[in-house]
């Protein structure tokens, strides 16, 4: 009997060349299709929330597959995590009806930039925030970080090779907040592009640095040209932080209490 | 004109055979003298507040050298780091008066142990916590640590390879708290022995599961007898976390917001 399961993932971005499997380098995807490969004896297709790139984080990213293994849902993620590397762990596995898709069913995506704002670089966090140095204004960035809010346009905020063709989005939640010498933006969506967040944050970057004004915000809202937004963050600091279901899952039910909360 | 420099340093122990220079590997020490000679062309001796093992952290050791060259005294953490691996970063450096000196003006050092308590590791803290599954009586745990408080002859808490005359050490504070997934034991001392704090964790870890009495704690310190105690815990869990100088200096000064607080 065919039954679908879905998966919860935690990853550590450094190692891979993103979510999707590539020709350029060892995926995140092949890693865990190698270690169901092993456990069922059979070669299965995963589908994931949407894709990361290469770098990008994921403290819970859902995906899903159908099989005819005779493992009780929840042991999945036991037998998973005894064949995958330690910088991938499956956090909860569950049987789901057939309807459900981890990609077409998704209401709400949350993603999550951290940036350790101090002198020196933390050797702990090297590869999981981007380290800043330079004075910021916070306050500029949090204003900023509530223009987003609301159903816009976010053709500015695409990167230039996604072919996408509607580019609105809905933004729900948009903010910074400050914990210590961690900066943390969260962010929440019905939807986003490509490279969308990582432009999003480098514009507020440039903000608190002062090299352009909040007001480029709205321009590159209104008039989609790209010349308004910053530069793109880099990758390491951006994680895929939660992900919502219409059918009532939501991932937080199972990452509460999960690293850097 | 030779002046002494104070160093805060944090490393992940993950890459290394410990703070001091061994023929079986890269140290942490080894790799600071080493960016030391890049920067002032001199060979120099650089001396911690202790030792840690290999595969143990220090969220803030200490450690201090003579130096002639004429670099100005907070500079040395930029021009160190510039030189050095990322996953050990000088978080300050500072000139210091003659006779400070790093391991005999100590007057406290804390020590910290992580672990995450959940179904699954996490990608995150892979070698930075120790993961535990298994169910822990955290009342027990918590009430056990409590029995370290105080001057006690810790003969039955070093390792079996340590020749210390005086085993007799002071514990200020030892307890254990809940942060969500992760479970927290911060412990501070006159002193500490090798492997000191890696048997009284593993000693409550075993009172946690139930394996043997929260008694034994009394008569490990009442005779000494090491088969009261536990086993020695992981090293990937232990932090070097903090130090207190007789002259007032406090590493809590330059770490305070630091990872994990």
């Amino acid at each position: 009997m065919i039954r679908r399961i879905r998966l919860v993932i935690e990853y550590d971005g450094t190692n891979y060349v993103g979510w999707q499997v590539q020709p350029n380098g060892v995926s995140v995807q092949y890693e865990i299709e190698r270690a169901l490969q092993k456990i069922t004896g059979t070669d299965t297709r995963i589908s994931a929330s949407g894709r990361t790139d290469s770098g990008v984080h994921a403290l819970a990213q859902v995906a899903h597959f159908d099989t005819e293994a005779r493992i009780s849902g929840d042991k999945f993620a036991f037998a998973l995590n005894a064949h995958l590397p330690p910088d991938i762990r499956i956090l909860n596995s569950a049987d789901v009806d057939a309807d459900f898709h981890s990609r077409f069913s998704v209401i709400r995506k949350h993603y999550r930039y951290l940036i350790r704002l101090a002198e020196h670089n933390s050797a702990f966090t090297r590869n999981n925030a981007l380290h800043i140095h330079a004075a910021l204004d916070l306050d500029k960035m949090m204003d900023s970080a509530s223009l987003f809010l609301g159903k816009h346009d976010f053709q500015a905020f695409k990167s230039s090779g996604t072919k996408v063709k509607d580019t609105v989005r809905t933004i729900i939640a948009s903010q910074w907040k400050k914990d210590g010498e961690y900066l943390i933006y969260d962010v929440c969506g019905t939807g986003f592009m490509y490279n969308m967040v990582r432009i999003m944050v480098g514009t507020m970057l440039d903000i608190g640095r002062g090299t352009i004004p909040s007001e480029n915000i709205v321009s590159a809202l209104i008039t989609g040209d790209r010349s308004y937004a910053g530069a793109t963050a880099p990758a390491h600091g951006l994680y895929l932080a939660r992900v919502e279901y219409e059918d009532g899952f939501d991932t937080a039910h199972v990452t509460s209490g999960g690293w850097y909360e």
